[in-house]
């Protein structure tokens, strides 16, 4: 059994900006990855909790980030917000653009933030809630690495290619999704491999195109998308609106890029912004009571809307602390440490 | 082997504009109906070709559409444009906002078009074909009526709430994709159920919640989404934003004001329009270039990009006239020459 510690938000934030700045992160990445990553680890999404700073130290490592990066914002017409992330990591990129993402979705009744030349390795959701907490709905896409390959084939042309979406529910909690389009996440991938263990049918191909379930056959040929060609539309669709559509690089030149130095992915991001009271033209709440009616209908069948065990571990987080496994905690204070 | 007759674009449209008025709709709606069925008709998309004019007829004839309604667009804000349908047929109010819809979209980068109170029995592709063709990339969301569970219900919440993509690929044909989100088609599943053949595994529950292949346990019971717990997000997010976002009905609340008349469903739509040359800050040209290479990538392994069939089909159409079976001629001729 792992042994957990507990820790108030404000030490894991510490720590977490700590060990960036040790990375040789400007104070103000080293502070904007530490709120990300806490939130990750409070909503016990592991994933992309602190175990997401090693990300960071390898790609600093491998020389494929601007630590001092200083993200360039200009606004193209009245609606789209474009961050120039300078090939820094993407936090500070999407905090410098997000009150003008509010501002113009509040006066247009949507806009976008594209986030160009950014290095990518957080989970969308964080960012999805910082659009809710306005009270507007959210879309986010972005590439990654290429893994995956579409639908009939067998050479890896799409990343994990999340999608993430969010709407403005009342109370402390929106509905919110954040999901790969490939059928298991990387991450798991890695797990399995790690763990020598198969993975469930479907979500693989070896390098001849025929379907595995041996995680390095499968890093060797494809991962599938979730969803057969309809999940492979879906990530055709996150490489033409988060890179064609705002020049930017997509997951096979994120892949030639990193030159196999297992370093986060580097492209754009894509984050819509939507003001429902502009477009229903009607006060929030009346808006809100017509989705809180639909999630009824979805619970009341004990069905269940995503998110919600993340929910449940941030009131935990909120009670009892934050839950770190001893293990990594001791590499990230080591990370603080490193010289 | 059912016969075919084949006939020039122009012939259908007169035969379908003239079938509509008979059916007592207003020219302006019977004009912009034949516009979409034929071109379902000539895509050999047949679910949606003249066939749908049964679809129509039965939906005049039970009473639940405006045959004569104005649609009435207004604009809300720069980049939102509104359309009210009156509960007229969608095609019409789509033609209504299309011009302002593209304007805003140049003007802005981005632009929606909501569409409310309208009765929807089209496919969206030609919607998104519309917009390809001014060089922009668009999204288009639409509730149906409530035949779908969550991923982990039993009961109908959902309609088969379609999602389609396009983005604007030099030449004749955009990247176009067009999908439902549940399993399968409603269409497929009555067409299972005539056939008293059974379904795919995973299409649908019973009325009792467990998996069942029988159409007519299914009808009873609920169909279920594509992907499982992803789709079912999708779902939801397509009632979200096409219903409570819009200040429109649901899924649910279409089929209860259907209320057994088995009418095409009623709520709204929302299309989303980008400019690419906002997007991306350089000549579209150099985008699709870009997009192309996605695209070779997919190509060059013996995949398939989505629609490929359809215009293939528009080919053999141009070249061959439009293929129209004997019997579906005939009933389009007994609406038109009917009472």
């Amino acid at each position: 059994m792992p042994h957990d510690l507990y820790f108030p938000q404000d030490h894991l934030l510490a720590l977490a900006q700590a060990a960036g700045t040790q990375l040789g992160l400007s104070p103000a990445h080293a502070q904007a990855i530490a709120q990300v990553v806490v939130a990750g680890q409070r909503d016990e999404c592991h994933s992309h909790g602190l175990y997401r700073l090693l990300t960071v130290a390898q790609t600093i490592r491998a020389g494929k980030v601007r630590c001092d990066a200083v993200p360039v914002m200009t606004q193209r017409g009245r609606s789209i917000i474009r961050v120039d992330a300078q090939f820094g990591f993407s936090p500070l990129a999407f905090e410098t653009g997000l009150p003008a993402l509010v501002a113009a979705a509040r006066e247009n009744g949507l806009a976008a933030l594209a986030i160009n030349h950014c290095v990518h390795f957080t989970a969308l959701w964080p960012e999805i809630e910082a659009l809710t907490a306005h009270g507007l709905a959210a879309l986010a896409l972005t590439p990654s690495h290429a893994w995956v390959a579409p639908a009939g084939g067998k050479q890896p042309v799409f990343g994990t290619n999340p999608i993430a979406f969010g709407w403005p529910r009342p109370g402390p909690y929106p509905y919110v999704f954040d999901f790969a389009t490939s059928a298991i996440a990387r991450g798991d991938l890695e797990l399995h491999r790690r763990a020598g263990t198969q993975l469930p049918a479907g979500c693989g191909v070896d390098a001849q195109g025929a379907p595995s379930r041996d995680p390095l056959e499968i890093m060797q040929g494809a991962m599938l998308t979730f969803g057969g060609h309809k999940g492979s539309a879906l990530a055709t669709m996150v490489e033409l609106m988060a890179g064609a559509l705002i020049g930017d690089w997509n997951s096979q030149q994120s892949l030639a890029h990193d030159a196999g130095a297992g370093a986060a992915p580097a492209h754009g991001e894509l984050i819509l912004a939507f003001d429902p009271v502009a477009f229903g033209n009607r006060p929030l709440p009346e808006l809100q009571q017509m989705a809180e009616s639909l999630f009824s209908s979805i619970e009341v069948q004990g069905a269940r809307l995503p998110s919600q065990r993340r929910f449940a571990a941030r009131e935990r987080s909120a009670q009892a602390g934050i839950a770190v496994s001893a293990g990594l905690y001791a590499e990230i204070q080591a990370l603080r440490s490193s010289p």
